[in-house]
């Protein structure tokens, strides 16, 4: 039997939110690799290949060395593999990996991403140009996200924050909001929505002076306005055109 | 009855990209609102109102009068509604609009965007911080567009762009192109992807100074790497840390 590795997003959580495509990616494969909490949404007798969040690459050069060896492997993200999940750690792995990788039948397959959910469930505030940063500085130094925070901010764009708030850095979320601050109206819309689609899910519409840092954890998208995004009844909404 | 609109996106084309929540809403639906072609994707028996492209405010009326007046209507795009799609201009309509408009119950059902898509059919290349542009000068003047555009490549993001070519503005992309070679070096990779996920899809990865505009067309996504976006084998991906 040949090997192949699909690289599937399961969108936000909700079944009726992950597309067919990666449901069959899913069904058809021999053995699943992924964080664990990822692994638990997929029902099915696969192997199982769970990991601790933070070894992507290790995650990534198993899900690669199980296909050579013949296995048809699933790598399962969160949200879409594409957008700060596994699709990249893939890539990486292969390209520092044996030449067979290279060849290897390798399909990413798209899923909703955590900030198509949370724009959905609040209205519509990626409606005109945005930019999507990661705020960890694991694999960037915090003058990067700084000054790319400071760019998107004076560009006029809508600004979605990944990774907003982790254990190991409480801290940075608030010290963006008070760069961001330097730039922005103080009115500005900040919304954060978490676990969107799951049970426990929560969104919060706040204004950047008053945007507070610990409404956001783990689970929980940070999307910053520009200057034109607003509310009309409860939805948040970014017009189409500048104003 | 009571009337309610969903804002529907419907993926790039490919019915196993279209979420199990898009496929119910339309099901549910007795009225369906649209672009034509898109409401040509949608099998059922709902009443349907098929309008040319570019009239998306008049649009967002008609479906809001119609969930007004108690219909359940869907409206639909293409990719997701919430990136360059209906659902800013069902806010915008709704905030123009009489308040009754306001309460009405109202939700958005994201969908794999095109730039989703794309990105998933070329390997990983947002696998790091990247921004979302319209090139359409309908909506903002032309020197916002390349102000952007500056500050996206100075703060070393990927830029997406979509509205990447059309008949009024052939000339808009080549700009654009021209533009970005001032910051960017040479050999930045661009990547055209075109009508992903359906039968006639293709896909072309060059460099920023041999980019051909006439490569795009209405159905184009256009990525532009960072300096690290890169090619392994086949795939083109940008690598999740900075070099």
């Amino acid at each position: 039997m040949s090997g192949r590795l699909s690289v599937v997003g399961l969108g936000p959580g909700a079944d009726a939110l992950c597309v067919p495509a990666a449901t069959a990616a899913l069904a058809a494969a021999t053995d699943l690799v992924g964080y664990g909490p990822y692994l638990a949404r997929v029902a099915g007798g696969q192997t199982r290949h769970a990991s601790d969040n933070g070894d992507e690459l290790d995650r990534a050069r198993l899900a690669l060395a199980l296909a050579e060896s013949g296995r048809r492997v699933a790598v399962v993200s969160g949200g879409d593999a594409g957008v700060f999940g596994m699709a990249a750690a893939v890539f990486e792995a292969m390209e520092a990996g044996p030449e067979a990788w290279r060849a290897l039948d390798v399909e990413v397959v798209p899923g909703i991403s955590a900030m198509l959910a949370a724009a959905a469930r609040l209205g519509a505030p990626l409606g005109h140009d945005f930019c999507v940063l990661s705020l960890s500085d694991n694999l960037k130094p915090w003058d990067v996200v700084c000054r790319r925070l400071r760019l998107a901010a004076e560009a006029g764009l809508v600004i979605v924050l990944y990774n907003a708030r982790s254990r190991a850095r409480p801290d940075r979320l608030g010290e963006a909001f008070a760069l961001l601050a330097q730039v922005l109206p103080p009115a500005t819309r900040v919304a954060f929505a978490t676990a969107i689609s799951r049970p426990d899910e929560s969104v919060a519409v706040t204004t950047l002076d008053r945007a507070d840092p610990s409404l956001a954890d783990m689970r929980t998208l940070v999307i910053v306005g520009s200057a034109a995004t607003r509310l009309v009844g409860p939805f948040l909404y970014t017009p189409r055109s500048l104003p």
